[in-house]
């Protein structure tokens, strides 16, 4: 593991005082966590210094050609006001499956866990106190040779940043309307959609906004070969109930292995549902919702932990869950995840890292 | 238009000595053309500075997510001394295009080509004079909100940065050995493939890396759904020529739309040469080829003009086209194109911009 110096910042940010208003990865705290890489060096100068801006050349490989990849997690606050991270070596895990993809190098994960830990004491006032409020973490990874030729950077550099974020549900789990999206392609095996990679979020932006345009607040995304097949929805998982049993799309390469998706069909086994990956039609989702087999629907992502789907709409075949509100298997979950993610209830998969 | 500032740099660089050793876009000139956008003010401030650093916020969007798109055109020096463009407008249009799918605003075309010809005029010395070299073009649009929602940003800048290249061929025309890529994809219908977006290049970075550790210079893409129709080489659109007639793939949405093919095209067909662009199964080719039917195969691009494949390789299948060297439909079209390019040759389509 490598040494970490520590910068502390003369100038400190004013804290947000209205933790209702923080909304999400708006506002960042007063330091970051930096490691640079070159061959010779390997991963070196493992840092905590003042959030700043990066000064970078106009023909960085990054800017032209997209070489990066990020993860989300979060820093949860307990009642007892102690922090504690979920599962925050699964991301420093992905991150190194994600820059094999991208040829980029792997991540000293020892040392971006331990900058992290670090990164957090320093900046623990910021992490928020309401009811579902928490410290959101970005480690990202960016290649920064400067030159225009289409080849992996030889450099790098790999940065953490924080942003104290608010509860995503401001009224209880509100069930979402989702479209069907049946023209444009997230991702196709062979692609890149297990990484999260910065490209793959510039694909999804355009089916994003031409959604919310019409009144949908995110898209599911059908399988790049036959557009047949459920991927994901927005940028989650996307899972389905039929009564006691969960389903989701296996993983096969063009979605993300979700941390929070994992940790779901886990705690959903653990609680007595039972739990099914394979590949899911999209005509068979609309099929059994209609025939009432299919009883709920609803994305997992960090940012969200459970996102209900109130509605589907694929062309004009309209789907509702619930009536519209969330049913008995998302709550379940929810409550269980948010439960040990804020100490709430026992960690019995030993997935919390005490700060 | 746009009225466009000039604020020239007070210390310039030192160019160049030796044009033999430019290599691809490694320097860049004393100055760029940058203009900015946000929703109230649409494009604005356009202005010549001194080429110098960014300042980005580590929470940039096109850090996170990638939304940027480039062209890729060059200026060049004729034996007169005189300086000359090629198709900018096209470049410009394609951005354009581009822009509408990654949920970017549509470029101010005129004054970007305006800015593009002052830039050149304040840099004219630095356009190469040996044979084959040029001064490479890169327009540049990204993404400069500061906030981690996946949404389309709400400001960008535009900039073009110039950097002199060396002859792509240092002794002739030399023939690549292409790899016929089926584990990983380029792109899918519905997806990005045809915009010059940041995701798609560091998309293709990892099978490059590949190709090169055996031995092969580019790969051969194939189509995202079914990965057996001929999509792109590299970063080059893919020509066959049967004898007399040239083939090359139909615009299907997953491949770029290269203004170098578009012109290889037309000029094919000026020359007398019959074209046609259709769906291309790999499988054809290698008959073709082995039955001596598919003579020469070569990709086009604005880097190499055209870049003749020596050898294609899939699985264990080898084909090698004209015993390894340069075929008499490239080097004919290659001959043709860089004579207009280069002002040895008249410019019928008005494609030439004179600066």
């Amino acid at each position: 593991m490598l040494p970490i110096s520590i910068t502390l910042s003369e100038h400190l940010k004013e804290k947000p005082q209205d933790e209702s208003k923080l909304g999400f990865g708006r506002i960042f705290t007063d330091h970051m966590f930096i490691m640079d890489y070159d061959p010779e060096n390997g991963w070196h100068d493992a840092r905590i210094v003042p959030y700043q801006n990066f000064s970078m050349d106009p023909a960085s490989v990054v800017i032209h050609y997209g070489q990066a990849i990020f993860e989300g997690s979060k820093c949860y606050r307990t009642a007892d006001g102690s922090l504690q991270l979920f599962r925050p070596s699964a991301n420093f895990a992905r991150m190194t499956r994600s820059a094999e993809r991208m040829g980029m190098p792997a991540l000293d994960e020892e040392t971006a866990l331990e900058g992290l830990k670090q990164l957090i004491r320093v900046e623990a006032d910021w992490v928020p106190h309401q009811e579902g409020t928490s410290l959101y973490i970005r480690p990202t990874m960016i290649s920064t040779d400067v030159q225009l030729g289409v080849h992996a950077s030889k450099t790098y550099r790999f940065f953490i940043i924080l942003s104290p974020v608010g509860s995503y549900y401001k009224n209880g789990l509100q069930p979402v309307s989702i479209y069907v999206e049946d023209k444009y392609v997230r991702a196709v095996r062979g692609g890149t959609g297990f990484t999260k990679c910065a490209g793959n979020y510039a694909a999804s932006i355009l089916a994003g906004e031409i959604a919310e345009k019409k009144g949908y607040s995110q898209v599911l995304w059908l399988d790049g070969v036959e557009q047949k097949y459920v991927e994901e929805v927005g940028s989650m998982n996307m899972m389905f109930a039929y009564g006691n049993k969960i389903v989701t799309p296996m993983l096969n390469g063009s979605i993300l292995p979700g941390i929070t998706r994992d940790s779901i069909l886990t705690l959903a086994r653990q609680l007595g549902y039972e739990t099914e990956e394979k590949r899911i039609a999209i005509s068979d989702v609309f099929a059994d919702g209609h025939a009432g087999k299919l009883t709920e629907a609803f994305g997992t992502g960090t940012a969200a932990v459970i996102s209900p789907v109130g509605e589907l709409l694929m062309e004009d075949d309209k789907l509702i869950f619930q009536d519209g509100k969330i049913g008995p298997v998302a709550q379940k979950l929810y409550d269980t995840l948010t439960g040990i993610q804020y100490g709430r209830l026992p960690d019995e998969n030993h997935w919390i890292v005490k700060i």
